[in-house]
């Protein structure tokens, strides 16, 4: 598009990022060169410390850069509860309630047959080993309530359940802060049938 | 948000790209480190490499890596045309119509008061000299026509109508294979003064 093999390569590159075509990719490409040369060498720097340093906790699977997170790492968590979640921004969310102090297990992923995700691509049997070391008595599942969430828990949780752990599921209901009239009928049915 | 400063640096950069904010950038460093980590040293190589050699054409202006683009080097055009553009996108788009055999000049921009943008920042002064080298005697202004791209277009103009030039503008009209049922009043409206 430009006169340059190195914007045309830099278009190209910016395309794998996720939710990113070549319009976008030609405004991003743009916008540097032109506005912000110094986010190219930040960008470029940090893209090429995390793909060398960031790996995978040993116990809970989130991204640290040491062999253990920090997390698992808290010897005064609760270890006999075990929360699976995800991926780290909603593992991030459950700790800012600061109402769970157990330990978690970061599936980075969900099943998603359309996708081609099975459970071989979630560290399902990563989890199954962290969960079955004999001090966790309870997994709490909190992936997301989404079809592909609510598969990846029903399937955790049966394999969890035929190996004697207790499993229990985040709660559906209606939202903190919301009027009934407001809130869909799904939601106000499982509030029903929850109900307390 | 993961137990990783080099998860956090890469979000924070990533949100220096325009039109990403944490939400984005987050989605993008996961998706990354989960499935793509060759993504991020082509990236990282491509924004290095563009950083480094990219710069600006010395007769037009447009992105390039030698001193002067291969637009403005192909002898067989009409130097008496000089169609002024907005992006390298916009002059692409003008040359992939096979229309105009002239040279270009690349803006880099537009004008815009209220984003603190104003002549000193996209390349007037560098345009001007380039207009009055002698050999043009046609300046097609070939801006957006949006509100900034038209006062761009319009201070060019007054500026370079003054200097002895003859300025034109791209015309309006109803677009091609449009139904006038569907097309919005403004361009009717245009169509109509500017009939032919």
């Amino acid at each position: 598009m430009a006169d340059s093999s190195a914007v045309d390569a830099l278009i190209e590159a910016l395309r794998r990022l996720p939710g990113v075509g070549v319009k976008s990719a030609s405004r991003m490409a743009f916008h540097l060169l032109q506005h912000d040369r110094d986010a190219m060498q930040r960008i470029a720097r940090a893209l090429q410390e995390a793909a060398a340093e960031v790996r995978h906790c040993e116990r809970c699977n989130t991204f640290t850069e040491a062999p253990v997170c920090s997390v698992c790492l808290d010897a005064r968590r609760d270890a006999t509860k075990l929360c699976v979640v995800e991926t780290p921004a909603d593992q991030a969310a459950l700790e800012r309630t600061g109402a769970f102090r157990g330990y978690y297990f970061v599936l980075m992923g969900k099943l998603s047959p359309l996708d081609g995700i099975g459970p071989k691509d979630i560290g399902i049997s990563k989890l199954f080993e962290r969960a079955l070391d004999g001090a966790v008595s309870e997994v709490i599942l909190a992936t997301n309530f989404t079809a592909e969430g609510e598969a990846t828990a029903h399937v955790i949780g049966e394999a969890l359940r035929q190996r004697g752990l207790t499993v229990t599921r985040l709660a559906r209901g209606v939202p903190a802060g919301s009027e009934l009239e407001y809130v869909d009928l799904g939601t106000i049915a499982h509030a029903l049938v929850d109900r307390r």
